[in-house]
């Protein structure tokens, strides 16, 4: 099956390489010349343009636009759109809020283009373990573009099969759903990034908890001196908390006890923003995806005006001056 | 009435001096002489060591010892209970830990002496405005210290009297508690404080979020320069939030609407982690009371080790790598 | 001064009545002739269609609308937009969203209307208190507002005067601002509810901790039967806590020690969203605010689907029974 | 190699069978003789009194105490003590609070015994995944007993090496750690039951927000039904959150998509309680950890008494009414 890819980054190259492992053609557009070329060595079709791209696709046409979400995304669809007819799909495989999905899918549906979103998870490991995929669109095009799913999923593995799920619907155990309409695929992609925040979070909190065990702070006969590399690597084993995301601590923990080299300062992408924003929409309480947010948020100031704030007040009320200096926490009395 | 005052700091010092104002006689003591020689300048007795404090005390004696929560307060204790007889009183005035307390208050019973613990808010305005107090004790005991309690106190003043109080014990208005037994006083007064720190964060937080309403990260018509010191004045008037800690910080905004002769390293006393342990004793969620008191925890810190954790896992799933200078926030995309 | 008023609710009839006891003629509008006629006996002109109330108003005209925020209020802006000419003026004091404002304020703009955004504070007292007013519009037009706004605004009255306040805008003392633009208003008494809902909570939580002070789960010799409605009250007094929540706490507790009669299903109006929202765009840490919201959300539910996920994993990995009732937290060992 | 086991229920008992697999001898008590029978029958020597338990252990003597926490625990350790001898060892491999273990540490070692404490994660599955086990105690010690640990250890298996430890403690991918001194192991294993808390809370709070996108409340071309059997399925393919407690979730939605059977009411045992305390002991912002145990406690309240504080001032201050049953979320104006 013939599929065009617009965005040569590390994510829309590797679906591409992935793709013709498994017998696809492909068809690659990127705005650097360079990862064109890389990729035509390697047998995909390069193109020079948009409209070199389009005109390089079969009918009906499938381009799947793995971009930076935002802008770059929203000309980009608008663009191709435009020179594309009637049974042609556009694929958002980038970070997309869902809602501009649901509004995107609806102004090209008006125009006879079906709109498929693509939750996408793997990063850097796809390529060979293969893409987690979330999918959003009406079922006759999704069911029509299965070949292309079935060859970047990651496939059943020797993951343990779950019990009772016997004649359930059989690419979820190869590592692919087809969660619902348009904008579905983005959704439950969003909440899995959200979880991610929360889950980091808890690990990170506790290996913070098991670090400072050695304060002076703290009572003599009440200080561990833990070794962290070896606590993560002995909960991969036995424990209830193993996860992809303690395999990671423990290789980083194994490499560098003291994780040094990293700065602290913690990005966050717009997903687990938007998961908060759903939870409330909802009315759900989600207190720990948030909180997992409002630490990268905070991870990022010197400090808050907030925090400012809470000095000012103490000064008026007690005549408190805060030290210039972080320190030692005050110790419980 | 006579009583004896053990410790001349800030706040111990003023109370002798609200309280001689007051007509009551009192006796002081302090490691400090100097301290001694000022209050015996306004009338006090002074004396030069604890020995000498107690043997200028009329039977029954009563003690207030107003020092820094622990070690000393636990030995000074120790030391005036020893030479202390059958109904003396000593009185705990300090942030000590309701818990110690308690198990002083029984340890002295079996020497027949009283113990009286007493929450003190009011902190430098105190003199002048009075002290709110919120007792523990026997009530025999804090009957019989009424005279004191009553001059410390601020008095019913000009605060509008809460309806369906009439036949109430009268002490209440009047700004003093009888909460309870031994600790009550100290239990009481360590939920208001951390009562405190979640009014200050609360304010705090929303101060921030006025603050950072004109940052370049969104849209440049939802942006806002506010004013945060005619703000924070004219919610003071007719809003439903009111308080004097937004008094303070209409106070500190004005004098300084930037606050940048403050650090933002915000320290913390026992009370508000007393008050989470409290709340998970009881297991009841305190989640507002307790993400105060963690903010000034994560305050003191230039990162967290839970940031690094974080970094590392992100580094380890998406190749991400972490900025090394805080920065503008990363926007909604 | 003239000014019209569509909307006689609790607020909009109390605000028209407040500007007749200051002078000020009024037009009144409500899609209910029963408090229509009401005002009108009380000395506004009512008016039966709001065609009618245009035509009754000087020209440039002022209509306040007071509606429920959202498609009422929408349409009826619209509604009067159509029949409104260069110059005149509508007035949104209603809990509208600050970004509808934002909008509706460009749009009105290109036909010569003016938008003004009045963010209404004081609730059932306002009618004798005045009400706290934080608008967002265009400079000269709130200028020419000011009689109204001056009529409306509680005055300094006897709240205390903040020093270093001289020589700043003279209206913020009598308890009104002039915030910024159109949406600034809105947005300013956005944050305003957003830090009562902390300030709320904060409060709400130290009354809980007191009240299970005496649970069974609790060494017997660590249980305090505390009496709640005089510590509300006591707090008042000198504290560090004092406001005016803390004073309605005193009097609801002082009535009903218990409150049994409050079922805890706690509604949230949009602002707390909204604040959470704006928290997240601006990347401001805003735990206290957001916890506050949560716990409404969690009020409003008998189970959350989030806990019946935890019992399930407990059953898979430790083959734990939930119990069927609600029961004595489970004591700390 | 000879274990003696006190505690026969379901983590002793397996504990047990598994040394027995591995050709351990094994001498065991429980005050239920039935126990004791079950396992006698099984191969262990019974014994019918801690006496006589004591009788048939060879000396150095190697009793493990598998017991609830707390003052049973405390009492048999007592007992045993009183009649064991010099290098005799004492293992606690309950859920002890690990303070509790350095005092007993500290008492036991004065008599020449030799006191380790193991925090044992597993569950019902350990008699055939194995157990990992977070152990604390002094060194010569621990190496003495480690046939036992590696008898009980799930060995390295097939879980994949993690790079870079090469020449480290190899027992950990065995699936054990000797932590520290004596408390060393319970602390551990408390940090990982509280991070637990957390990955679970936080998959909770996920699927709880994938559950409600279909709410009336939502705009209907926002609304999803989604099958969160399904996701819960894929998620363990291929994408970042993975883990054991996923798969749990799947097996639970699979069997059971609305989880109708569990009522909500979720315990808590000590260990996140604990985690609390020490974040907050060493002045550690662990949000997500406390968020998790929050829910728990609020999940086993028909109501708390902070949400009637909540409805009492908004009673007060606006005349709000709250509904008396629980209702759909106030959706976003």
């Amino acid at each position: 099956m013939q599929l065009g890819m617009i965005g040569l980054g590390r994510m829309g190259g590797n679906i591409v390489r992935r793709l013709m492992r498994h017998g696809h053609s492909t068809v690659v557009y990127d705005k650097d010349a360079k990862a064109v070329a890389g990729l035509a060595a390697d047998g995909a079709v390069g193109s020079a343009t948009l409209e070199d791209f389009i005109s390089k696709l079969e009918r009906p046409r499938t381009a799947w636009v793995m971009l930076p979400a935002g802008h770059i995304t929203e000309t980009t669809i608008n663009t191709i759109a435009g020179v594309m007819q009637d049974g042609d799909v556009i694929i958002d495989g980038g970070n997309t809020f869902w809602q501009d999905d649901v509004r995107r899918g609806k102004a090209l549906k008006e125009r006879g283009i079906h709109y498929v979103d693509v939750g996408t998870s793997g990063g850097v490991w796809g390529l060979d373990r293969g893409y987690c995929m979330m999918i959003g669109g009406e079922k006759q095009v999704v069911d029509r573009l299965d070949p292309i799913f079935a060859a970047l999923a990651p496939g059943a593995g020797d993951i343990p099969r779950t019990e009772g799920r016997e004649g359930r619907d059989p690419r979820i155990e190869q590592g692919y759903i087809h969660a619902g309409p348009v904008g579905a695929g983005h959704f439950v992609k969003m909440i899995h990034n959200g979880i991610e925040y929360g889950l980091m979070q808890a690990y990170a909190e506790g290996f913070d908890i098991l670090k400072n065990a050695n304060i002076e702070a703290l009572p003599a006969d009440h200080r561990y001196d833990l070794d962290l590399a070896d606590i993560a690597e002995v909960w991969r084993r036995g424990s209830v908390i193993p996860s992809w995301l303690l395999d990671l601590t423990s290789t980083a923990l194994a490499d560098s006890p003291q994780l040094a080299e990293y700065s602290g300062f913690v990005e966050d992408s717009g997903e687990g923003r938007w998961t908060v924003n759903a939870a409330i929409d909802e009315a759900v309480p989600a207190e720990v995806l948030t909180a997992a947010l409002y630490t990268r948020f905070r991870s990022r100031r010197e400090h808050t005006f907030a925090e400012k704030i809470l000095s000012a007040m103490r000064a008026g009320f007690g005549g408190h001056k805060e030290p210039k200096q972080p320190g030692a926490a005050k110790p419980k009395q």
